[in-house]
């Protein structure tokens, strides 16, 4: 210990999940030790086309791979350990989080053929000791079971990150908030809090997970000889316990649809998480052994997803399940924003199949798992830091999260609103922001991680909205001469076969530019190619009021 | 008279507007004589890509050009005329509508230089005498002014077209719906009425505009010195009179950014809708000379549509105006299913650039312009039809709509919740879907106007998710030997120079196959070609996961 100086201070640099949703992953930093809070992903934004997941940038990282002592998840979701996989093939390091959360993990990480990792399940008020850090697990409450608030000890005081939650007094589990850990740590205390902001603009209280079991009692008495079927997040294992109890309470049996779901179902079930007596599940292939009345059809695709089991069976391309006339559909979620068109494009089809629809807007089928401003700033009189980071929100969260803190009467100079990779450093007198570490967004597309950026993303974008024509000709190279071509191919732009004149015109445009080389013997071939590009783009934008990407190609033979 | 039957049917077939939400269009056919009820646009889907607006498919009116009579329009909103000048450049018929639906309509010739184009202004209780149809407009009230209902006496009862509408008993111009026209039509006996369905889902009132004005009234009063700057619909005359009111109780100038919002400000104000004294309006370029607590700035962008006036003053990127901290920026708009991403971004902007931002979620800034249940169910009390067609929605507004009618004992067999182009045929004492004519979404895209279509589109996904691979190779005809190449040119897809062993591998499988064709003389191009795409695209998706569209394209010298 004689190397360090006692006033040293701690590092606390987010990674992801400020100004913006997802991607959560915060970094904690002290003396020689590094430990990671999460690795989430993040779903792209419209603009990101063609990318299949976003992950958070981890160059530092690797630069300070030897420091690294851990990662300790906060609870399952994808928002939290969906980056996991990419970020233990770049840095093999321990992995501590709950029994569920290790169990999730496992799944994911069988599916990316990642082996040799260890993983530690850590119960409740358990500690891990690094030198420098302590780290200690307390139990929260949210929207899928075993989320845990982390705590890290330092001679500095406490860091404590809320991890995503909400107050529910009545967990479906009952096993609620450690209340009383908290407010240990509190008198211990805090020097820094980062909570969790999602809900920071929403006034009042969420309502207990337990209100949705009431709602889904109601319809399911309702439903009469009805068949159900229920579209959830496969990750709320709350929500889907309930589904399993109001089915066993009206006599139905349940099956699932959708990989997800059956993921999730299968690790809860065989962790315990889930309780359902075998003979209640039934298999998706003898569905047709059962009269409507005895069936509830627990599937994917509340957020409308086009591939989703629920989607499917909207468009009749789903293998085992027809919508018919009379199935009740319940779609147990809030559209995400952005999804509201994809879910009531699923709710017009199904409808049109003859089935009757119930959404989150009409019947209490759904709460948040967020805490509302109330639980904030329960959260925050429990805790009592000395100095507040807003974590996990947009801006516009963060802001109000911060003003809510305020409201409560803490300095502004004590509270801070960041930016990814900005350095927050903390000690137990003084915080203050010290300089950036790089971050960003990491575009997943298929296998490449990182590959597609700005460049290949405008391409995309270009060709997406006016195509692409595409110009060959094959020169001799001796004399500059045109020995075939020009030949145009266009995808994208224009339907060809009603589009005859303007093709010849575009083809004679070329041969122009090409004869006028020729004559002054110009053999200089990104010059032609320019030349074609410039005249041809303003020949078609002149004719169709488009710009479609062009491309010359010049064969030399 | 002779050559028709006293029983013939009355043909009603909508060419848009059924299930989905705008390019309204219903074409009204009795005897020898159509009339069309409005011709609207509606905005692309996300998968329509670089399309920028959608038109009905008018087939069946081209068809029919010489029973044409002309077109009536309720209002002067784009799904209700966006579509005008593409149907007048293909059939020049008279336009009948209100005074500023006539205003509004002209700008948008002039734009597309349409000339001779014959506008009839029309007032309320006016009537259009045909042959075998009367067409009168009735009073409404809607989120524009100047909305009207249409009434179509015919021998056989009257057609009720409801057109858009609220119940707004307080109107801003004191202009309320025409009830006691509307009763009168009722015992004259309306054999059908055709009803807007947007908010059949919500139960209640809609609140009247007047409301809109008091919450105005009251951020003006806090803004204090701040500049103000107030989002919002430029169609919405109503809501600008009430900023426009505002501004002047607080002693504000008003001045104006984005093109469509000074378009509506200039007509409106010239055709007496909008009442502003000319000192109250100045320039853009003179915001400079007056203080911040003087001024109000209109704009576009309260969607969050990328390239509107508030969206550049968030990205800095608006040349006059520089959004500062304090400013005022009140958002008078709910978002438009779709649009919440959008807005949530420019909300984040402006509020990391120090201003408040207060939106319709927070404040009473903002009413809808449709009626809600019970104002559905007052407007089928008053005009009591015998037949019923709820219109302008989605098939889940369509069925609520018809569910409401259900509730107020109408019979089921007399509700019809039909699909464009369907031809619903109807008489005094009966009504009955009968065939079908041609309808679809005609895509625009810059001049082009439906020669877009599902080839082109399938083309800019595919080139929007993976990009494009282009093969060139040069063969010498007679001996079939490689002359040039091949060269492989990508875009979208990978960052070429990060990926040089990736092409290098994609040339060696090109190469392989055009020796292959060498060594057994094969010439015929089709399968060479088809042979490279199939195995490139085996050996990119192994390697990458990802499928680019592959051209192979092989030159003959």
């Amino acid at each position: 210990m004689l190397l360090f100086k006692n006033d040293e201070q701690i590092k606390v640099i987010p990674l992801g999940g400020m100004n913006e949703i997802g991607k959560n992953m915060t970094v904690i930093e002290y003396r020689d030790e590094i430990i990671i809070i999460d690795a989430g992903l993040s779903f792209p934004e419209d603009e990101m086309l063609g990318i299949d997941i976003v992950i958070p940038d981890i160059t530092y990282l690797v630069k300070n791979r030897d420091k690294i002592k851990g990662i300790f998840i906060t609870h399952g979701h994808e928002d939290h350990i969906g980056a996991l996989p990419y970020l233990l093939k770049k840095i093999n390091i321990p992995v501590y989080g709950s029994r569920l959360s290790m169990g999730l993990l496992e799944v994911k990480l069988k599916e990316h053929k990642l082996e040799n990792v260890e993983l530690h399940i850590i119960k409740p008020r358990e500690v891990i000791k690094l030198r420098n850090m302590e780290v200690e697990f307390v139990k929260t409450t949210h929207s899928i079971p075993d989320s845990y608030s982390i705590a890290i000890h330092t001679d500095q005081g406490v860091i404590f990150h809320t991890g995503d939650f909400k107050v529910d007094l009545t967990p479906i589990d009952g096993d609620v908030m450690d209340f009383r850990r908290i407010c240990e740590l509190s008198e211990e205390g805090v020097i820094l809090m980062l909570s969790d902001s999602t809900n920071a603009e929403r006034p009042g209280y969420t309502k207990s997970e337990k209100k949705v079991g009431v709602g889904l009692d109601d319809l399911f008495t309702k439903a009469g000889d009805s068949r159900i079927i229920v579209a959830t997040f496969a990750s709320n294992i709350h929500r889907l316990q309930q589904v399993v109890d109001a089915a066993k309470k009206h006599g139905r049996k349940v099956t699932v649809s959708g990989r997800s779901m059956l993921n999730v179902v299968n690790v809860a079930k065989e962790l315990g998480y889930l309780e359902i007596e075998d003979d209640m599940i039934i298999d998706l292939n003898d569905v047709g052994n059962y009269e409507d009345k005895e069936l509830v059809i627990i599937t994917t695709g509340s957020q409308g997803e086009p591939m989703s089991a629920l989607a499917r069976m909207a468009n009749s391309e789903h293998k085992k399940i027809e919508i018919k006339e009379g199935d009740l559909v319940i779609i147990s979620a809030h559209p995400i924003p952005g999804n509201e068109k994809l879910i009531s494009k699923v709710i017009n089809f199904l409808l049109e199949k003859g089935a009757e629809v119930v959404s989150s807007e009409i019947a209490d089928i759904h709460v948040s798992g967020h805490a509302c401003q109330q639980e904030l700033k329960l959260m925050l009189r429990l805790v009592k830091p000395k100095f507040f980071l807003p974590a996990h929100g947009e801006y516009r969260m963060l802001k109000k999260h911060a003003e809510l803190a305020r409201s409560l009467g803490m300095n502004k100079e004590d509270i801070f609103v960041i930016n990814n990779g900005d350095i927050l450093e903390v000690g137990k007198d003084e915080a203050s922001i010290k300089g950036k570490v790089a971050t960003g967004n990491i575009l997943v597309d298929g296998l490449g991680v990182g590959d597609v950026g700005n460049i290949v993303l405008r391409d995309r974008k270009h060709l997406s909205e006016d195509g692409l024509m595409t110009i060959v000709v094959t020169i001799s190279k001796e004399e500059g001469r045109v020995l075939a071509g020009p030949d145009i191919i266009s995808r994208g732009f224009v339907y060809v076969r009603e589009s005859e004149d303007l093709m010849d015109g575009a083809k004679q445009i070329v041969r122009d530019v090409l004869s006028e080389c020729e004559e002054h013997n110009i053999k200089e071939w990104a010059y032609l190619k320019n030349n074609i590009k410039e005249q041809l783009k303003e020949y078609l934008y002149q004719k169709t009021k488009r710009n479609p990407m062009i491309l010359p190609i010049i064969m030399e033979v």
